[in-house]
């Protein structure tokens, strides 16, 4: 048994998901960062690599020339997946040139610029054989899994009201007009897509709702807000939702709600009990029942399904946050890889995969349709 | 001076609005029950009246009877005004022949049935030269009186978005079905009207979010619910709400939310700055800047404005309720009718009025009328 | 049945407490203030009862004047009994006259200026066979109730550690030197006693701890502190206690911890289970076992005992506050006396006795007894 | 550049603390685990080390083979540090000999089994001219980082008032005599010195206070309880102190608190501000102020200090947690160590040294004593 290899395509000094990546891989001890295509110029890239004690000639000048070098390396050195961390029209080009080379993909959200491109990509992995990987963090939390256990096992009953949303503030100023490059990309449709905060945060409010409940949105009406001066992509919505079981609800987002600073937050209510779970206070969950004083769980506290003891790595007590999360999902995506390693088999990886990838772009697609006919019911493809 | 002279239509023992209204009207020591019709016979309504203290011939049979044999009596000892605490359908009669009596009215909401009997109520109100308030009692918080403001004094710029949501768990079964008669007509749109939680609870929603942000609603789209079984009002509502300004929102309400008890929250964003309260939690004002930490209000506590700290009635840290809310709204009602009484004017007297009533029945319509045409914007006319 | 009538002593226009007693008195519609000696002085006493809306002849010159001349009217005018709402000083002197006179007695606490004066106070109250009742008002929180049968019915096993707080910041600064009469008196051991904080708010604590647990203080051991300038009681306080059963603890107090409002809060712990109750955020006990989920109770919600389903007046989610636990005070208080006038009997009436009065004066003297030994453990006499 | 190499000393499979370190060191990619003594026999380090994907003749014995071993290995293949992490009693000898063979040392807390212990090995380490680390991990969370910021700043004012606390509850049974290894070590006086939670829990606390304060504990007053049965060694204290400066505070720890997972928490007061934060939700820091509203900071949030910036890893919103704290020690002690390499200097390297391990054991060592003399005042040696 060895650490797997990762190679990063983007991911350059200053740049926040890359680390974010870099962290995660890092936690457990299973993941070994050897090469990199960090920077739009080799001299970048090598100076980023340097930062991250990689040696020179595995930096990159782009992700092309990394493919293609790696595969030449001998089997035992060469890298065993890449790790793609660049803005979202980059995503499609170095996954598609890398499963085709044959190597394994872990990448961020949305998967893609266009559903087009997710459909295709689709058919890429599906052709090369070799494991896919997007990274919706937030499911990787232990109260996450707990929730979700929680449904599939019946708890709640039914489910009939769902609340979700997530909101942030650090665009409600049109910051992109500075030397900002967080906002800058993900204001440009050429680089973000035909959703702004649709496809940045909205992918993940309606990949938690769907993983949670184990439904699928089937309808939505969108009412899309533009309000920072100059932008044409939208940087709020309120989204009325109608999910394949009947259940009802609401999703909003914003990335101009002065103040919030990440808060993703969700609220699942059934015909017997109902749960709640906020990002920034990510280790409880709690719960209401018909009969019952409200419970509240925690990782690796009392009372918990399997799902959610499995993924806690400390104490209760001992809070986890989004690094370990994100952490969970490069964890269950290196075991898938060592199992095929060893030739085994996992019947149901436990991380978000193409289809949550399709399913995100499915949702941006209807949210813009609906929105462009004033909030009208809108299927998702 | 006096105290002024309650008299009360509806509100037999058991009742749990009845006794909300006289326990808020004591609070500030200037109104005392005298006298009350508040049951369907005339001897339920003596019972009810022993309970309270009261002497047996001012507890009457029937409102009609109240206000005829009421007006009879010497004008140092009878009623000032009547508290009308009876379903919604027995709002609109006894009001009008109060006001036509000379009576001044303080009513629970909706103000009426139908929007029709609130609009004639209006003229009633108008040709009688009476006061009448609605009991909006939320608005009675200190720390709504404090967002309301701090939204006036333009601390949060232009509002940009809003979520508001009321969430009750208690008629998650349809415990109409049992001897619950809370239940009972609240579900009977004859006693209800056309609005079931939207009615009972969805105006409160509508009128907090109006009267902090000082904005109206001018459309919304809304998708109702009927998840009870057996029923034919909503229970359930999520609804997309476009104000008068070009802000955005949502505007979430049930009754089947299982485990939420009285869940009334609010978050405006402006461009400046946000706040939240929550209803449950009434004692605190949650507020997010550009630039600076969060801070939280409390009832006299750092930096209120006067609005605020006017409706405060002890010192900081010891917890307001919902019966000191309700109460602000007596008090406030009550020191209009002393004023009146002593020749005085006051400009604008703060408790909610027939036309905050009207609002609300608009609001219900509106948004019954879109949930009909699946969920198309309509306006509140 | 008629309702009680009341006479207050002290409470005069701009009191805190004695508004306090007042809105308390009032909120369940059983008790009418008929009568005052509010002030030092006629005219002031006049004044305050004027804004009362009470008649000139009932405003007395001082509480020797009240209870004789109330003594003298008829059976059904005069007033049923006085609260006192003076500061510490004058408690005993009038609570003795009243009740040698014939009238019942509900106090403020601490019940006096001095251990002797509540030992003297319990051999009157023997002696005149009147009814007695100190306002430890927390004690009447649903909540507190809620509590307290939690750790009577075994739920928590044997109790082993206790942590109990009560937190103010508002003597952070020596404001007794401004205009601040609600400080002056309480930093002068004339008016106040031996103990500063240790009496206005330390008694609380002490009261809460043993009304929750049902155990007594055996012992404690109190660093004192006095950090205003200028002043000579204690404005701050750390204690360890430790319990009759071998439960062990901390008492800590302040007046001068900045930014704290009315911080009281209290932590209880046994074999099995433990629980967490906070005076500001009243309408949730938090409670945490050796093998469930956290479980959080609320005033008439699922799940809680009769004691503290009795005192919730309002449905589940209508938050009550600290008027509505002041007043289950005077409810209790007034249903005993009512009972009394009926003939009838209350085994164990539940409201805080003279009883509760001499342990808070035994709390006060071990702890400056203690202090001055440098924090030697001494026993509660 | 290139990575620092550790060598860790405990830890094996199953190990918790040996775990974090990993995790911990692992984060910031600074650091590759190269070898490790594990366990206590040659097969079962090996056994751990290979699920650490270690190479075999990296996992050593015993610790002596490991010093002695990798100090014979090329300066590019041997470790450049170890960490310590196996029980009190195996942390003394381990350091010294790894210390006087030329290694840098961070070892787990409190730093020895006895005071004699821990100044001995300040000799050693001054001694060898190495580099020595505790992990006292929670001051590497982002907020205490502010918290010590602002005293120092001296936005507080005077420190007064100190209150801190470190409850548990997972040792409320006797699980030592399952086959607990976590307890069993704890309670064992050979293994885990005269403290039980004094060493284990007490130490943290200590080292919490006098960081954020910059004060130090003079004398202390302490009330240990032994509840669990069978026990010698405390699992409960109650403890009074006096700082430096004149503040006086209590400190409360427990091990027996049902269903405390891991509640650290401090609260100091100010003449001018206070302060507060819990360690199980510790990405808030609430503060309060003589004349303003509360503010509650965050990590990377609007208003921090350089000093708590430079440590938050991710943006606003994303939670940091526990092991995020604990790899900023590793971050910090791996920069001093590469400076020291590059021949640089640092004037104060940020993470707790021999110092704080020699102050916990006087922490403990004046406990136990006071303990003994029935709670009488001893100083901090």
């Amino acid at each position: 048994m060895r650490k797997l290899r990762m190679g990063m395509i983007g991911g350059g000094t200053g740049s926040f998901i890359g680390d974010v990546h870099r962290k995660a891989a890092s936690i457990d001890g299973m993941i070994e960062l050897v090469c990199g295509a960090f920077s739009s110029t080799a001299e970048k890239s090598i100076n980023s690599g340097k930062n991250l004690f990689l040696a020179e000639d595995r930096c990159y000048a782009n992700y092309e020339e990394m493919i293609l070098k790696e595969k030449e390396l001998p089997e035992d050195v060469r890298m065993d997946f890449v790790a793609i961390v660049t803005p979202n029209h980059m995503h499609f080009p170095p996954a598609k040139m890398a499963l085709e080379n044959g190597f394994n993909v872990i990448c961020d959200k949305p998967v893609t610029l266009s559903l087009e491109e997710a459909l295709a990509l689709k058919k890429v992995i599906d052709a090369s054989g070799k494991t896919f990987a997007l990274t919706h963090n937030y499911t990787g939390n232990p109260m996450v899994k707990q929730a979700k256990a929680m449904v599939a096992h019946g708890d709640l009953g039914k489910i009939r009201k769902i609340q979700v949303q997530y909101l942030q503030g650090w665009l409600a100023t049109s910051i992109e007009k500075t030397d900002q490059k967080q906002a800058a990309w993900r204001v440009d449709p050429k680089k973000s897509g035909i959703g702004g905060a649709l496809g940045d945060i909205g992918t993940h409010a309606e990949n938690l709702t769907e993983y949670i409940t184990g439904l699928h949105i089937e309808e939505l009406a969108a009412d899309l807000g533009v309000f920072g001066e100059g932008r044409v992509l939208d940087d709020d919505g309120n989204v009325l939702i109608r999910m394949n079981n009947g259940a009802k609800g609401t999703l909003s987002i914003s990335q101009i709600a002065v103040g919030e600073e990440n808060n993703l937050a969700i609220k699942v209510y059934g015909e017997k009990g109902s749960l709640e779970w906020h990002q920034e206070n990510p280790n409880q969950l709690i719960t209401r029942w018909l009969d019952e004083p409200v419970k509240i769980y925690t990782p690796n506290g009392n009372g918990l399904y399997p799902e959610a003891l499995e993924v806690s790595r400390i104490p209760a007590g001992h809070p986890e946050g989004y690094l370990e999360a994100f952490a969970t999902i490069y964890k269950n995506f290196a075991n898938h890889l060592l199992a095929i390693n060893n030739g085994e088999t996992i019947d149901t990886p436990d991380y978000p995969t193409i289809e949550d990838g399709i399913r995100g772009m499915q949702f941006i697609y209807a949210a813009v349709e609906s929105n462009n006919k004033n909030a009208s019911w809108t299927k998702l493809a």
